[in-house]
């Protein structure tokens, strides 16, 4: 059940082929000695830890859960070999820096590698996930020591790590948080309050757990030009590195949520622990965000994981289950019945899931190399586009990640409800992925306010007119132009009408965002189109691309009306109506 | 936690100004001494029976789910006594035949009710509409005798209703069932065979279980025309009507789901069962179907009532959480933020779960009424609606019941996602509803063939030309007949082109169905809008119905294109790529 194969074929495809990766990476020294052989090995090194490792381990941490007894939390059976697996193989380290013992690989081709991760075992892999965002955290803004002390640490596995943002009362609003810290004479400080909603707060798969808490100062000002980043690990390290005191904090219960059972999410009770101010004072909300475009892009992985993973259940269920007959005569007149396959509803739901996972790839490996060209060729046109694209990568990715797991339940009729085909817990688990890491409607306002407003658009019109300059196959161009022109004329507008509208980037934001992603995808069928291969794999993709020009593309007919709406559509209702 | 209150002023405007049923029953004899006052007492009854008695249990169901043992089935504590309660006030019985002790009321009144108890407590819910949908069987297709000994324990609840149907190998294509029955010596069949998925089958909440088993004899035609229906009923009846012998099928264990945990979906092994055919032999099928009408706009309100549920939990949340600042300065500036509800990005969602739940309450009415119209008054139009509007009214309404549980989940961000706030229980209870009572994929091909193309589209035209005569507020006038326009444009395409393509109807299916059930929700809005008396409800019903013209309609823009799409954009992938 469950059962995944890593994607190796369509990975290829897209690194050497649409992205050209040879040609990229000969630019950047970093990664000019990569060989295709080299990347073609870690590919399907990963491709088997996911399928063979992790994958096995899904449904059945799901049904055992994670244990909490006296501050412990036990995960289920197998996950702390696989998770030693994981780490040991230097996978967590991938894409850290070569100086602290990172393997100093492009983060686009931790991309690929994420996406198999998650797609094999979300639960597992978030383990792993929050790790790597501690790690990058620490790397870009640490002491040399604090670099020294935790990065080697983290890139192996042998400590993990943890984000404490979330308070009770402050969720999305971070800017209202408690959580207080106050100067120790040694230079440290002592952490108090509560934290909620910690993935992989408190577990028993490593020697040690490093904390990063946001916190307020005493004399800090009031929002978010107030708070602070602390380094707090469950065991303060000794002077040789190794794990010593215990800090003190614990884990006061962990959730029973819908979905991701195998990870372990808990309320933290931070009482005067031991913390290492990381970066500047107040500096703290700033220096988490470096990390999130990097963690947002993961959590945008998770749910292509979850799409891609559905998409194998179901289309191998859709070519055995047989029921029902062909609208054109029977397609298997010796059995008793057709292939689902030869339903055009059934076609509809899988070649949606495909056509949206594919792209969704290809998007997010665009994404991975704009955040290495930023990184390793300090481009800022690069950087720019990283920005503009992160919350569409983590809240596109999600929102169809999570259509698609349930379309591929849906394949399964009644089969897809019940527990013991684990086709649901797809759904359950790609769910959370829409919610964390900033929800999929703060991700549209930052897209929005942030990255699209604030330029009047032009980052964002770079990126088109350079799509413009593309070969495009000419069955898809006027769809494509007419797709391009539909975006830029809203943009357009929508920076025009906000001006006088302040409601109407809110009231507008997730349908602009879905508007952005169909859009881009378009271009992303566009481009794997012209470059697919004269070979059955490459008729499958062009098959794919004109499903999705005739089928999905038109969504964005209706976000067009949608996002050009006034914004009194959903401001004139009083509040006490509601 | 889900606490759920029964939108009653909706209700009452809904019969009482938008559908005028004092005008409607005054012509029907059965009805016509049913006063506003008797209405409103039924529906505030059955309201506090929803609010106070089953909604208490939806959570600890979920989380005690039912026990199997040795062939038994324990459900959660509680369940039996508010199922006794649901029961014993006649509220099975409501539209049931009053010469069999049934309260002979409307579909239409039924239909407000069933929505509430599907929205209060959807597990225990489902033993109850199961025994309904088993009493209709029986009254329309079963000898008197049977009648006599069924109806009135059934409308009692003293007896409930299984329908057993779904084989391992045939779920949609019940034509290739197994399942067999014997003619006995004494008139009566042996039934032998396994049949899953089987809601109800099996539980301790009543004296007896009258299963509707779905047999083939051995000289049936094969397919679908070799079906018969029989009564087996777990202990058979003795000569004065009390459960006597127990009959020869047990359940061999239950499902664990994703949803509805406290609802028992049993493995059924018939071994020689006795059965009595109910109508004639081999006439099974047709007679199920008659159930199914009822049966599927009952499953529709289970979808609709998820959404009331969700917007109650999310529209209370949104008040009260305080997180950020409105786009136009603070609204609250003695508080350490703005409520939600500042937000147009949640007033987006909250908006739509209303909109689409308000239009489905006013559509699922509309189709009760049909119901009513053919049963009672021998209406040949109101049957032919009733049966085009059918699979609507079970398709959209679920799917879009789903949508607005998984847009509420949203609202509440990570408390969403926690068992604890029992949010994430109605997306899990809503999904089955888009799968059961045959999967949405199914009641769009039976739709687009059975109800528009095979009468060339003209019941769904005396439709659109009715609702052309109304009266429409001059702001939504253009934006309806647009829409009106739309579909039959679409429609008329569909029509003309499925001749010459055979795969279309089936590829284009599912969004044929959106199209028709967006496009009537415009109707629905407009109307409403109309009709909304010059006060806070009205002017609310106004915004929302602005809303939905604004922010929702625009989606038939997309349906338009993708349903005329030509069937190779699914069909031409060959089944290998998948």
């Amino acid at each position: 059940m469950l059962e995944y194969q890593a994607p190796r074929q369509d990975l290829e495809f897209l690194l050497f082929d649409v992205f050209k990766v040879q040609d990229v990476w000969a630019d950047m020294p970093q990664f000019a000695d990569l060989s295709d052989d080299l990347v073609r090995a870690v590919l399907e090194e990963g491709g088997k830890l996911a399928g063979q490792v992790m994958a096995p381990l899904n449904q059945s941490g799901d049904q055992q859960g994670c244990q909490w007894q006296d501050g412990e939390v036990r995960t289920p059976q197998g996950f702390k070999e696989a998770f030693t697996e994981l780490a040991g193989g230097g996978w967590l380290g991938l894409s850290g820096n070569p100086d602290y013992e990172g393997q100093g690989m492009p983060k686009l081709l931790g991309c690929l590698l994420e996406e198999m991760f998650w797609a094999a075992n979300s639960s597992l892999y978030l383990y792993g996930t929050l790790t790597v965002g501690a790690a990058i955290c620490i790397e870009a803004h640490a002491s040399e020591a604090q670099k020294a002390l935790y990065l080697p640490r983290l890139y192996s596995g042998e400590w993990t790590g943890a984000m404490a943002l979330t308070e009770a009362h402050a969720g999305s609003d971070l800017g209202i948080m408690r959580c207080r810290a106050e100067p120790a004479d040694d230079g440290s400080y002592a952490i108090t309050g509560t934290k909620i909603f910690i993935t992989s707060g408190e577990h028993d798969m490593a020697d040690n757990i490093v904390h990063l808490v946001l916190a307020r100062l005493a004399d800090a000002p009031a929002g978010s030009r107030g708070i602070s980043l602390f380094i707090v690990p469950k065991f303060i390290p000794d002077e040789s590195g190794n794990p010593g005191t215990r800090n003190s904090f614990a884990s006061g219960s962990i959730e029973h949520k819908m979905g991701i059972n195998a990870s372990a999410t808990s309320v933290m009770n931070y009482d005067g622990a031991v913390g290492f101010l990381l970066g500047e004072e107040n500096q703290g909300l700033a220096a988490m965000f470096t990390m999130m475009n990097y963690e947002r892009l993961s959590v945008g992985l998770q749910g292509l994981g979850a799409g891609e993973l559905a998409y194998q259940q179901a289309a191998s269920y859709a070519a055995e289950r047989l029921q029902g007959r062909s609208a054109t005569g029977p397609q298997n007149p010796e059995g008793p019945a057709d292939a689902l396959l030869v339903h055009g509803d059934v076609r509809r739901m899988l070649l949606t899931v495909r056509a949206l996972t594919e792209a969704g790839r290809a998007f997010s490996m665009f994404v991975g190399m704009q955040l290495d060209l930023a990184k390793y060729k300090a481009d800022p046109a690069a950087q720019a586009l990283s920005e503009l694209l992160t919350p569409v990568a983590k809240a596109f990715l999600t929102d169809r990640g999570f259509e698609c797991a349930v379309l591929a339940q849906q394949v399964f009729g009644g089969h897809g409800f019940v527990r013991e085909w684990g086709v649901e817990q797809i759904v359950r688990d790609a769910r959370i992925a829409q919610i964390y890491e900033g929800t999929n409607g703060i991700q549209a306002m930052d897209l929005i306010n942030r990255k699209v407003l604030r330029d009047a658009g032009s980052t964002l019109h770079a990126l088109v007119s350079n799509i413009r300059s593309e070969a495009v196959p000419p069955g898809l161009r006027e769809g494509l132009i007419a797709a391009l022109d539909r975006l830029e004329a809203v943009t357009a507008e929508l920076v025009s009408r906000s001006r006088q509208d302040a409601d109407l980037p809110g009231s507008a934001a997730t349908d602009y965002l879905d508007l952005v992603g169909y859009t881009l995808y378009a271009w992303l069928w566009a481009r794997m189109a012209e470059t697919a291969p004269q070979d059955q794999f490459g008729d499958a993709k062009r098959r794919c691309a004109e499903f999705y020009f005739a089928r999905i593309l038109p969504r964005t007919l209706a976000l067009e009306q949608t996002v050009l709406a006034h914004s009194s559509s959903v401001m004139a209702m009083d509040e006490s109506a509601f």
